[in-house]
């Protein structure tokens, strides 16, 4: 490219469009390395150039003095923009009109925005008046310039503006600012003038290169705003970056019948269906196609208005996929009959076109299956899974809670379980409401269609069970407030009785009173094509976390390769409950034994199910984990109705249980593999349940391929102690048995401690499975019911964590003691199977954290699944590209 | 020394005592080296060998044989005994007798025990009767031999015996076996041998050389016996160690009027007073002087009857110690007039005896006063410094619990913290007895002589308090049940009222009804002379937690350079509680800021009068770290006083905002600084409250060192945004003022993910303290109030765990965390300043970790101090002797 009279003495501080490319992101920000490439694509860009980030980074250094030579070389630039364009800057006849726009290398907001119209003075106004022959136009570009310039550059607030604007539509007695003629625009200016002067000491500068100059100035500034070094703090996005100027001649799509203004996309970015797609408007500027205010056209209507200029536009539309290898949003104006592309970018797009695009890419041999894969952003993708509310309803949000499970849903409010069961009953749909919910509620919760509680985080009971059941749940929303007795709630104030419609986004959060349309979920050719590219790909396996043979059967349809986690408490609840109090309260070893013997043909019906439900797949069970009170009424309940005289004889040996079992802190208490060294009969029932199952599968001529899990592991020897009971009890039902079945003994690692000891822990076991959910509560010391509802969102909006920790793996914290025990782990057993198996086992960015650290398989909810798959297969792409020979 | 006729072509199986020496403990074991070593000095031991720990070490591998040779060698050794001694081995006319014990490199309990007369048989038997003219004593040993070999070789039930000697004392109608003639004597025999044969399916072989044999052989096994496995798994002791057998000409001190036997140390091992102290007995073998059967005479007594035996005891004595350097135990037997020393060991000795025989020997040029310090264990150490049970009080343990605070006491059994308040008033001395303690009962704490709780572990509320203050605790004591509404207790199923007397031993955990007569403590000349030299020796800096003035003045007086931890909530109790609660329920901003500012002046108070305790030495103050709700009535009690319609409106107020701040896992809830940073309001009364109090000190000419702790920091992102308040807040205070006073910012270290992110964390902080109590809690995932009681000793008995991680640190878990900070957290901050808070603080294993990890000081209870110098000493003077250079 030619040097168009640079000084080669001097730094460039300023490149032209034509002399840049898309590589120079970080010396012409991403908007101007982008107009920068479309120009040398020979795309029609209106010209201009771009004071670099080289130059900002220089003023910032030397305390806000622009480095020398930069303005002559604005200067230079923009001599040369008028030769090009053919009008010259503050010419009082034909006034040659720019835009200045910030852009930094990575999109960031909190920057300054557009001046439009810079080069508008008193005196070039008549000139573009009459070189357009539209007086409005010049006048209302005019106040507008002003306005942008005062509020952007000066900082006056846009209120002052308003203020005045809606006192002229007063005075005019009009509705609209479109409506304003030309003497109250004239007015107008006059007071937007004084208000300049009024608010910052200054008005519009009436020298076009000091409007100019004032501009770029501002924009340098901007990069340190708090809004934008927040941003910056939160992203991690370096100080050190800085942000281009980008200078370009006005174009105008208002000049008549032959000029225009429009948006398009090279796809439809709605369907994803392969023809172009957009809206544009005849004698209109580009803030007028989204205002809304006139209808816009189809962009295939303008092939008949302007055959040659839509010819010029669906070549132009081409390269730029071409080029880009994606879809792309393109800005264009005609202005008398000549076309212009603004700006371009890659376009957003739902969940459906990007799958779709993405896998027609691959088809149209554009870009490889690993690039499609790159390009679905797995938490977008969920949105194929799960009903939303349909893109174009209309609905006012009452309140918003945490977005605990995905998905929307439309029912009846039901204000306890049971009457949730009722109402399910009668075929009717119904939203669970509660202030949280217990294991007591579970056949209330499977019977809803969503489930609202006020309190709770995103791994309280009411999330994880929700998740679990795919169920669209939202959780701590505060200003949900139940009132069981009156049969009532109150949303933000608003009384709703029980019965009433509600509908919920637990995609979003969004709480909405009455229906609210939804849209079904569609899993089509293209998902599924680009799932099974997934499943070619990915390295990690992806198993989920499943109680039941039912969700066993649909963790299986989602594609799971196995369970990663069976929770058995969820076994004994319901008509198993008085069994487990009996075994409980057992005055005994003999009455325990009694109680446990009949709580077995039940567990090992469970489990025979679930392993017939996953035959030939491995099905990880998790021995019995929560502190034993949690089978036992609560304590206060029990003293409020002794103190009303309403006690019974049974519930009193209940309290007395409930008390001789609670405890102050029961995450910390006596559970988990701690129960079971101090009772060992419950675990060795449950390990009889297991064995047996597996025996009467493989007699039945299944495959069946248990594995047990020990939780809350501290010690390598209690690990030791319970691995031995296990295989004692093992061994003696298998004795008895003439089938041979092999069963792995793996614990969770959920306490710090026992990630810090993985090697001699690692040494008696023969997998691990972090269960990240604990691992994150002990080593921040956060407790989820307690920290998430109250602090969380204070702590996420301060900056004090830079993401929720029981959405995401903390890498600096937990992530470090994974790293630990994956490493040290395997050294205590080199065959070690590692999987997680919390919360995070679905997190796409948790994903690609477990395939860095080399886990073997990931384990989620069953319709998360597929999610995990292409999380899966992105991680393992992605680590490829940055180790190519690996 | 010359070869007795070994031939050197085989591998040495056995020693003679001649051959061998001290340093030859892995070799000999502890009980062969140190006979060897007595021979090797000249003094009269009786002669013998030892059969190798490496001849059991081939034994067990080679699957239970004996190596080839080793019987021959044996036999050959024997030849040499019979030859020093003059008599032969089953000569029936003077038959030479052995012993045969084991001895393993270390002490170790579970091994085999010792079987002596080997040798006799149905016809040595007649020769010892007549070659020693007893018949009675000739057949009391072989009845013993009988029995002695049945159960500890041939695994025979001591029962068996028993049932026999039972049966025969009936027979001859005496009361004690010593009645036995030799008639009843001679049927026990054939007894004796037809219970052996019927259990052992053999007789006492009447082959000499057989039982020897059997007798080694029994020796080797027991090496493998469960407990003895059980024993070397817990303390880690090497399986490969292996067990020497010791082979000894017996001696009889119970040949006439010129024999006897006895017990003998260098110094008088409860005083430490220097001169030979012990207990004989004439016509008496070894077990008869501590069977207690007959009266004993003290060793002074011996010169009178025997002086020149006596003579040549003390000369051994002396020679023995100053050989050994230490005091030494020694058993003798004197045969027909000749000494025989039997053993000698270091002398178990009183807590007054080791430090003032430690002082002593420095004084007398014996050791240095570095070994002074090695030689005295500071958990025996903090004996001297409370009362304790009398040494020869009689008395009964009712029950025992963990022992919480040391020392003893005695006083009358108080129900509540009033009642002991109340009693304490009227000049009683008082026990709290409850089920555990809350802040509410501090009063009544601090006005007893001792407390008592049933529940609560080592690290409960109870246990805290009371080693803060110094006052004797038993905690978690299970037995004892509390009925405050009949004003009774239960102990062990004892009822006891409100009002009787009980004493309690908080070094042992004994609870006993009545009296029991204490001993006070003197901390001699000798004491503090140890301490001095501790002080000089030390790297460690010794500081206390303390709250109060009181505390702080009596912490100083045990010798601590300033306070490591301050707690702030103690100084919310009381007469301010109402006023905290106001702050807490405060409806808005204002409302808290008055309520607060009312309570400014109480903390400024409070402080100035800590730094004025504390002049010119460093006073940590942590803010407030507690969960509001413990500021609240509890929920339960407040919800029955509404079910009995008892509730006041300002109750209700109180219930509403108690189930508002009601937690789940309250420890790992809205407390610390996560209250400070939602309610920033309360650390900065505090922050302007502790500057304030310094610059009054400074102004009244004091030196107050004030520095400001944040608690459960788990992000570097909290400690930055909270020390930013901190410092604003400080530098009003002194932009007020014309003093300069400097304020150090610094952290807890108690969340696992602190000390994971530590170098973010160190970058600041000016000083890290762990807080390893919650650490240990949080790496563990244990709750100290709720495991401790139900399960740890469980735990501790099972070998879950090696020693209880609230007392001592864990070293693999808690620790690597400490060292993975204190490494890190320096790269963070080069200058960081760094100690130990926790109660570990004052536990002696813990402090020598510390002194290892390079911290800066540790920081324990007040009355802790002078053992925490103590251990601090020995840490930093067993480092040099490990590393010499440094």
């Amino acid at each position: 490219m030619a040097d168009r009279g640079h000084d080669p003495r001097q730094p460039r501080w300023v490149l032209e469009f034509s002399e840049g490319d898309r590589t120079q992101r970080d010396l012409l920000g991403g908007k101007g390395a982008n107009l920068a490439e479309m120009t040398r694509l020979g795309l029609p860009v209106p010209p201009g150039f771009i004071v670099t980030t080289e130059a900002c980074r220089s003023f910032h250094a030397y305390g806000g003095e622009v480095p020398p030579g930069m303005w002559e070389q604005v200067d230079a630039a923009l001599a040369n923009l008028e030769k090009d364009v053919g009008r010259t800057f503050g010419d009082p006849y034909d006034p040659l009109l720019v835009s200045v726009r910030s852009g930094a290398p990575v999109s960031m907001p909190g920057m300054m925005d557009t001046v439009l119209n810079l080069g508008l003075t008193d005196s070039t106004l008549r000139g573009l008046a009459r070189s357009t022959g539209d007086s409005r136009f010049a006048y209302d570009s005019y106040r507008r310039l002003i306005q942008m310039f005062g509020s952007v550059v000066l900082g006056v607030d846009e209120e002052a503006y308003e203020d005045e604007l809606t006192a002229a539509r007063e005075r005019a007695g009009v509705r609209t600012d479109a409506e304003l003629d030309v003497d109250a625009l004239r007015t107008l200016i006059d007071r937007f003038q004084q208000v300049t002067e009024h608010h910052a000491g200054q008005r519009l500068p009436q020298d076009p290169r000091q409007q100019l100059r004032q501009a770029a100035e501002a924009v340098f500034n901007s990069w340190n705003l708090p809004r934008a070094q927040h941003y910056r703090k939160l992203h991690g996005v370096s100080e050190d970056l800085c942000t281009a100027v980008n200078v370009q001649a006005m174009v105008f799509g208002n000049f008549g019948e032959d000029s225009a203004t429009g948006v398009a996309f090279t796809r439809d970015p709605a369907t994803g269906e392969p023809h172009a797609y957009g809206d544009w408007l005849p004698q209109a500027q580009g803030e007028d196609v989204v205002a809304g205010i006139r209808a816009t056209r189809d962009l295939s209507e303008l092939a008949d208005e302007m055959p040659s200029v839509d010819r010029e536009l669906k070549a132009a539309l081409e390269l730029l996929e071409r080029h880009e290898r994606d879809l792309c949003d393109v800005e264009f104006t005609i202005e008398r009959g000549r076309l212009f592309i603004l700006q371009t970018r890659r376009g957003k797009r739902s969940a459906q076109a990007a799958v779709r695009i993405a896998v027609d890419l691959v088809n149209e041999g554009v870009i490889s299956e690993r690039e499609a894969l790159e390009r679905v952003d797995p938490n977008q993708f969920e949105q194929l899974l799960h009903p939303q509310f349909a893109p174009h309803a209309q609905y006012e949000v009452l309140t918003r809670g945490l977005n605990a499970s995905p998905g929307a849903a439309v029912g009846r409010a039901a204000l306890t379980a049971d009457e949730a069961a009722r109402r399910a009953e009668e075929g009717e749909d119904v939203i669970l409401v509660r202030p949280e919910t217990s294991p007591d509620d579970i056949h209330g919760m499977s019977a809803s269609k969503g489930i609202l509680t006020s309190r709770g985080g995103l791994v309280s009971h009411a999330a994880v069970v929700a998740r679990g059941m795919g169920i669209p749940a939202i959780c701590g929303a505060e200003e949900v407030v139940v009132d069981r007795s009156a049969g009532t709630l109150t949303i933000a104030g608003e009384v709703i009785e029980e019965g009433e419609l509600l509908s919920i986004d637990g995609t979003s959060g969004a709480v909405v009173r009455g229906e609210v349309e939804l849209s079904e979920p569609e899993l089509g050719g293209a998902a599924d094509q680009l799932l099974e590219w997934a499943d070619q790909h990915r390295v990690l396996q992806v198993i989920a976390n499943a109680d039941l043979a039912e969700d066993a059967a649909s963790a299986r349809a989602w594609g799971a390769e196995g369970i990663g986690l069976c929770r058995t408490e969820h076994m004994f609840m319901g008509e198993r409950l008085p069994l487990v109090q009996r075994a409980i309260l057992a005055a005994d070893a003999e009455a325990e034994r009694r109680a446990l013997d009949e709580l077995a043909p039940y567990q090992r019906g469970d489990f025979v199910e679930l392993l017939e439900a996953m035959d030939g797949l491995p099905v990880t069970i998790r021995l019995l984990d929560p502190p034993l009170h949690e089978f036992l009424p609560d304590v206060t309940d029990l003293r409020v109705a002794e103190a009303k005289g309403e006690l019974s004889d049974d519930d009193r040996t209940l309290l007395e249980a409930a008390e001789r079992w609670e405890e102050a802190n029961p995450m910390l208490g006596v559970r988990g593999c701690r129960l079971g060294l101090l009772r060992p009969p419950l675990y060795r029932m449950q390990v009889r349940a297991i064995t047996e199952a597996a025996v009467e599968r493989r007699k039945a001529g299944g495959d069946p391929r248990p594995k047990i899990m020990l939780p809350l592991i501290a010690t390598a020897a209690e690990l030791e102690q319970l691995r031995g009971e296990v295989a004692e009890e093992m061994a003696a039902v298998l004795a008895e048995q003439d089938v041979e079945v092999t069963i792995p003994i793996g614990t969770m690692i959920e306490t710090p401690r026992a990630a810090l000891a993985a090697q001699s822990v690692g040494a008696h076991a023969d997998f691990f499975s972090f269960g990240t959910n604990d691992l994150t509560q002990l080593t921040f010391g956060f407790s989820r019911d307690d920290v998430e509802g109250r602090m969380m969102s204070t702590y996420l909006e301060q900056g004090l964590l830079p993401v929720n920790p029981f959405a995401e793996i903390d890498a600096e914290g937990v992530g470090r003691l994974i790293e630990i025990a994956v490493v040290e782990g395997r050294r205590g057993n080199a065959q070690l199977e590692i999987s997680i198996c919390g919360e995070h086992g679905g997190d796409p960015a948790s994903i690609a954290r477990s395939h860095e650290w080399g886990l073997n398989a990931v384990s989620c909810s069953p319709p998360r699944v597929p999610v995990a798959r292409l999380a899966a297969a992105r991680a393992a792409v992605s680590a490829e590209v940055r180790n190519p020979d690996t």
